[in-house]
């Protein structure tokens, strides 16, 4: 699949009240069908469907019941799992339109290799202009990449990720470009997660294991913490060691221009 | 009761790490004994002991089982509905010590009229402090109080509260002396309170009403709004309408200067 962001003159455009400063949009094909997608966001981000601006359309021939499942698990694995600052809308939006005018044979089965190859790059999609929501987070300077891994549920994963993704402690670390992991472990520990265990615990920053088995990793040094906080697109890496499941949660930074855009939006 | 804080040389001396910027210390009489608090903490704040370092002392003889029963009553009324930035800390400490020197008949029942004076004595002292913390916040120019009242639980009622002290969005709008009103209602929603029911919420900023029944109050101007959320000390009453419980939560706004401590903080 070949997916690339494409500017799209209806977002942004003059008159509208937005604090976006990029437009989201996308097109992609798949086989003889095209996807399309539209967003808008960039504060009171934390979506919960049903509450942010995503249109999905499709040419291609989707049966309803595969298109629903479809809209849910593409929001699940991109909107649901963005925050910004943590304040979910009360009107995000997420809507899939299929016109069928791809005149495949209707994809109706979620367990069929053309229902995979369309979910496939649905999700891609989805996930790429849900990152650009957060890539035009209201003041944000950095991107953020948490992948929670070896969880129970993927509930908890999400949870745990959700949570150092929204602490104002964890995102002005980022701005500072600071390695302090003590508010990423308080975070995890934090996240209501029952019976979690501190000896179990991991955490990568890029390519650094800063800590393994719920203590500082041996080679770990602070330089090395220093040099992996500083790029503008940051991965980590939390392992639970309860299981097998995994979530992704993309966010930014917290900065002054976050209060600036929220507290001096008026004047 | 005559409670006043005191200053405490103890507390901000120099050379210990903190970003405290006002002591916070307490003595009280009642009747023939003596209660004395010490607390310190200003970021990384929504106690949910055991995780702030707060300290009781009193010369009050008290039973064991009661004084159990006060320190966790005392917590709940105080220290562990206060937030500044939601970021709950691993390390909160609630310690209540009684000596007995008061020489008073031991204090052993919850239902006694002695234990109700100590225990109201206890409450307000942890109140005055718990709000000393908040007041003290990192960055904060506010003081704000939230009253949820007519829940159906405690709980949901502090649950409402919190989401609203711990909404970015709303916290901005404080510093911004900003009459954002969505922003508030949208905490409300976003609180995860099941079956509520927008048209039984009520919206009350000083003394102004701003929502009833769900819609703006008819006599509610903007003027005031603007009015009631320039003082440096706000309340705000959200009614539920779904029963008679009621929770207090205290919280700051969110500055700048929230973001220069923790971002800057070692430079």
């Amino acid at each position: 699949m070949s997916a690339e962001l494409q500017d799209n003159p209806m977002i942004g455009a003059e008159g509208i009240m937005t604090t976006d400063t990029h437009p989201k949009a996308l097109s992609v094909r798949v086989g003889d069908a095209t996807i399309t997608w539209v967003a808008k966001g960039s504060g009171m981000i934390e979506p919960n469907m049903a509450t942010m601006l995503g249109l999905i359309a499709t040419d291609a021939a989707v049966g309803k019941d595969a298109l629903r499942y479809l809209a849910r698990l593409a929001a699940d694995r991109s909107f649901n799992a963005i925050t910004v600052d943590g304040d979910t809308s009360t009107n995000d939006t997420l809507l899939v339109v299929a016109t069928g005018r791809a005149h495949n044979p209707e994809i109706v089965g979620e367990g069929t290799a053309e229902f995979g190859q369309l979910s496939e790059a649905v999700i891609e999609v989805a996930q790429l202009l849900a990152q650009a929501i957060v890539r035009d987070g209201e003041g944000a300077t950095k991107f953020i990449t948490i992948t929670v891994d070896e969880g129970a549920t993927r509930e908890e994963c999400l949870r745990v990720g959700k949570r150092i993704a929204n602490s104002p402690l964890v995102k002005t670390a980022f701005f500072a470009s600071d390695p302090n992991l003590g508010r990423i472990l308080a975070a995890v520990g934090n996240a209501g997660v029952s019976d979690l265990d501190p000896s179990t615990i991991g955490l990568r920053i890029g390519d650094v294991t800063v800590v393994e088995r719920g203590g500082r990793a041996g080679a770990y040094t602070e330089a090395q913490g220093q040099a992996v906080m500083k790029p503008a697109e940051i991965s980590m890496t939390i392992t639970l060691g309860r299981g097998v499941e995994t979530a992704t949660v993309w966010t930014c930074d917290f900065s002054y221009d976050y209060v600036k855009i929220n507290a001096d939006y008026r004047s």
